[in-house]
């Protein structure tokens, strides 16, 4: 309860990261008109239903799996220059120290940062710097007495070679979104902010390709493109805040990936500046370019370690009119997965969200939620699905939409179901998955993991997690069913650490035993950048510390980040 | 006519890369039942049509605009160990001086291999051997004495570091599909070929992922993938040679890049092989990971000269039954780009081709293919269109696809079509986009190349380069309308130095200027290693370099390609 009284209604918007936003809903305009209930009626046969893995040659591929968990060595404790960041649901603080090799701002610096930026473009003010050396969770807390707000890529060119010659290390900062402690400084690193940086530069209406300065906000973009028909590929809660370069930077995933795919995909081009001074100006518009190494997708997801990206060449798609929302119970977990399957076959090009919720999660949302119904109240299910198809022709989609519904109740896949028929519907479905966050901090202390997991495997790790607790707490599994992103979370009155002996490292060594992904879509930042083992080989990071030594020798970019201390000289 | 007779039936087969296959072709059961026929019949107003760019900054896009002409130096050259390669199509020949840092085989080297791998994957047969030194076109034939073939990624391993430690270069060898002489040796190098790791490892039918051996040959996973109800998210008509791993290698695009995008936003997982031997793991099988570096896109693309892959993990999408295909006249270019900006937005969800060509292409198609017809024959249109939509519900996809012919005809953006109306029509329809290859080849001597240029201003190249070239040739533009990608080809009576001085560098420097690729599917190899500045900065370029330096310091992997030779050690 004291941590929900601490996020702010402001700031529970952008903790709505990764789920539908009330823009999403505003945008709902051609809902089915008919509201139709669907009750399992019979039960027919599933035989013959195939489903999970055609294992050809599972043995090679299980000896291929050797992740070195060995290389999870716990950080050193030193006494110098110690700072202890609280990560809410990690076994231990975090200590880090600060690299010696890096200097302090000094007055000459000052001078010179003046001179190429003028004065307003360098803060020194202590309120504002105050809220940028902040993260929004107020879990990390930096101590910089500078921020610079260069206005182009030139500016912050000669910002980066001045500081890499001076060793004053930086720390690149767009929205201030991130929830994993990479926005923010750690010590006195300069924050370079991209706020000035935010011009559209060029839309073309026949490619649908977007090139915009990397300060733009998001929510900013998606306007602009709502008025020419198209929308961004990429959609999240903290859209009215966060900058597409800090999306790009840290492979922002969000609600559209299952229909668009990743920034991997849609990102056509980058500008960039390196540690050095160099600009390098990726910023192709073209979706076909095999001349070389496709160096854009180093920086797409390394989180302003290896370059600060100035300006994003994008592909947009055509907005399309036709939205349709449905809310079903399934009995069990195997129905989801199979559900999905059918979803993918039947609704393949209009589906658009598929993310399910448990009995737990909505037990949840019923009991602390204002204004949260049950759509089907007739029973308690053990599951529930979402499911969204956005399409060009109203009658069509309704039509597969409803063809789909009906085949899934004959097959007993679904066994109780509602389609919404407005908006109010529509938005009363969202709300209960976009509103399982705001019940679980209602409901006392929650430890949070956002996991990625083969489909087949992401509920076991729910229910093996609620026989390791048995009654001291409540284990909560929803999320992404369509991009396999399982958000576990813990529910207990209190914070124990007993409590979070039994769910860490257990959790970490699940998901890499599964070979799963221990960051989904929130990336490493500060608070797991020494935990990266679990999802990453020890070669691999090697290989990444290699990368990051070329880009950036003198490490000043982003530092105590991403890659693991041992790995930095 | 020389050129054609040298190409052999089952050689044409490979050399209709990207365009529609056969296989395509026959799974296209379910087409619209009724032929229908689109007359103009009125002029409705095109007033309010808003079309082109939106430019909101256009001055400041174009003074980012700097790429660095000046480096496109010639490579400079030596009388030692010189080899000339005639690039059809290339100003000068492309002259190479093997680098005499690299060792050649000695006696020891051979028992090395054949004690790790056996002697049956240790080839030194001359004919096995000629077969491997010739790229299928014949362009490009080098000397090795060595072909190995490693049965998985610790043979492989064992390989590169005995190689790496001896300075003995490689060329890896999939399919030996490629158009640019990259998977050919250029001198010595032992040919490392992949044909021996060819087994599908894991398939879920629930995620539609893939995880196989490099070496699979892409037509044998395509099989796989049918009798699973599923397709690969890439089709191309080397199919049936070509492997995986060098599709990937080359970031192969194909007939399906305008539905299901870039292998960079399908392939999910590598494991590669360093020059040192290291093997990385980097075989995820999720959509989401953001736990560091995604390297493996350093490996998309990059043709074997960073590392050789072993194992491909890629996301497959689930077949669907109905496929339509409509074949279009257009009056001009305006209206063909008119016709792809309703198409996305009317057709979004299932448009899965948007091909064009011009009059030219279609009076070559008609008068040297056997078996061509036209289907709008009542007069002869400045550009034709062929459009297909593939999705889940026959009857809607048909409706959708009239209802926007329609409105097509209503706008005057088309000037007749006609809608297939069984596989025969499909197939008719096909075969003049496919068969214009075959068509200039049978015309005379072909000048070809393979351009990515924004699509509004894409046919201005190819009017500008009648107007270049007069009576002299002619100039034939069709491609990939919905990607971006045209098929520049300029057809004349023999080769004619006079007119290759008029195509080069213009069509090179043009498409510099307009910020396009000068190879938008085919890679750099040898042919365009030295070319590369026209479509990358010289601070990319220099990137790439630092690179690979980092990845093979030694530079044994497939050398003299991609990268410049001045900048290679």
């Amino acid at each position: 309860m004291v941590m929900y009284n601490r996020i702010t209604a402001a700031a529970y918007r952008l903790l709505n990261q990764n789920k539908h936003s009330s823009f999403k809903i505003a945008h709902q305009r051609q809902l089915s008109p008919n509201f139709s209930r669907y009750n399992r009626s019979s039960s027919t046969s599933l035989a013959g239903f195939r489903h999970h893995c055609a294992t050809v040659n599972l043995n090679q591929f299980h000896a291929s799996y050797r992740w070195d968990l060995q290389k999870l060595s716990l950080v050193q404790f030193q006494n110098l220059s110690l700072i202890h960041h609280r990560s809410f649901g990690s076994v231990a603080s975090t200590v880090v120290q600060r690299n010696p090799m890096f200097s302090t701002i000094n007055s000459d610096d000052l001078i010179y940062f003046e001179k190429i930026l003028g004065v307003k473009k360098v803060i020194q003010d202590h309120e504002e710097l105050q809220t940028a050396n902040t993260d929004w969770m107020h879990k990390y807390k930096g101590s910089s007495k500078l921020m610079l707000q260069p206005e182009n890529a030139t500016e912050l060119s000669q910002i980066l070679e001045y500081c890499n010659s001076r060793r004053l290390a930086v720390v690149p900062q767009g929205g201030n979104t991130g929830l994993v402690g990479g926005s923010v400084p750690v010590f006195d690193e300069i924050i370079i902010n991209t706020r000035r940086m935010n011009s559209i530069i060029f839309f073309d209406k026949v490619s649908g390709v977007l090139v915009c300065e990397a300060g733009c906000i998001l929510e900013n973009l998606i306007s602009f493109l709502d008025k020419e028909g198209f929308i961004m590929p990429l959609d999240l809660g903290a859209k009215g805040s966060c900058q597409i370069g800090g999306n790009i930077s840290t492979n922002a995933g969000g609600l559209r990936l299952v229909r668009y795919g990743s920034l991997h995909g849609t990102v056509l081009g980058l500008e960039v500046v390196l540690a050095n001074g160099s600009v390098i100006d990726m910023l192709g518009t073209l979706r076909k370019d095999n001349t070389g190494y496709d160096l854009k997708h180093l920086f797409i997801g390394s989180e302003g370690s290896l370059a600060i990206i100035t300006k994003v060449s994008i592909l947009t798609s055509p907005k399309l009119s036709s939205v349709n929302i449905a809310f079903l119970a399934c009995q069990d977990y195997i129905s989801c997965q199979k559900l999905l399957f059918q979803a993918k076959r039947r609704l393949g090009e209009i589906l658009s969200a598929f993310e399910f919720l448990d009995a737990q999660a909505m037990n949840l949302v019923l009991h602390h939620l204002d204004g949260a119904r049950n759509p089907l109240p007739s029973a308690i299910y053990n599951f529930y699905v979402l499911i969204e198809t956005t399409g060009s022709n109203e009658s069509n989609d309704k039509e597969k939409l409803e063809a789909f519904l009906v085949h899934a109740m004959e097959s007993s896949l679904v066994s109780d179901g509602a389609l919404a028929q407005d908006y109010s519907q529509a938005t009363s479905f969202w709300h209960i998955r976009e509103g399982i966050p705001e019940a679980l901090m209602k409901a006392g202390a929650v430890y949070k993991y956002d996991l990625s997991l083969p489909v087949e495997k992401m509920y076991d790790l729910v229910e093996e997690m609620r026989i390791r607790l048995g009654a001291a707490a409540n284990v909560v599994g929803y999320g992404h069913l369509g991009d396999g992103n399982l958000h576990l979370n813990v529910s207990a009155p209190q914070y124990d650490d007993a409590i979070l002996a039994q769910i860490e490292p257990f959790v970490y060594e699940w998901t890499s035993r599964h070979r799963g992904s221990i960051s989904a879509e929130h990336g490493l930042g500060l608070m797991k950048a020494e935990k990266i083992y679990y999802s990453k080989s020890s070669e691999t990071v090697q290989l990444m510390a290699s990368i990051k030594k070329i880009l950036d020798p003198n490490g000043i970019l982003n530092p105590y980040k991403v890659i693991p201390s041992s790995l930095v000289s």
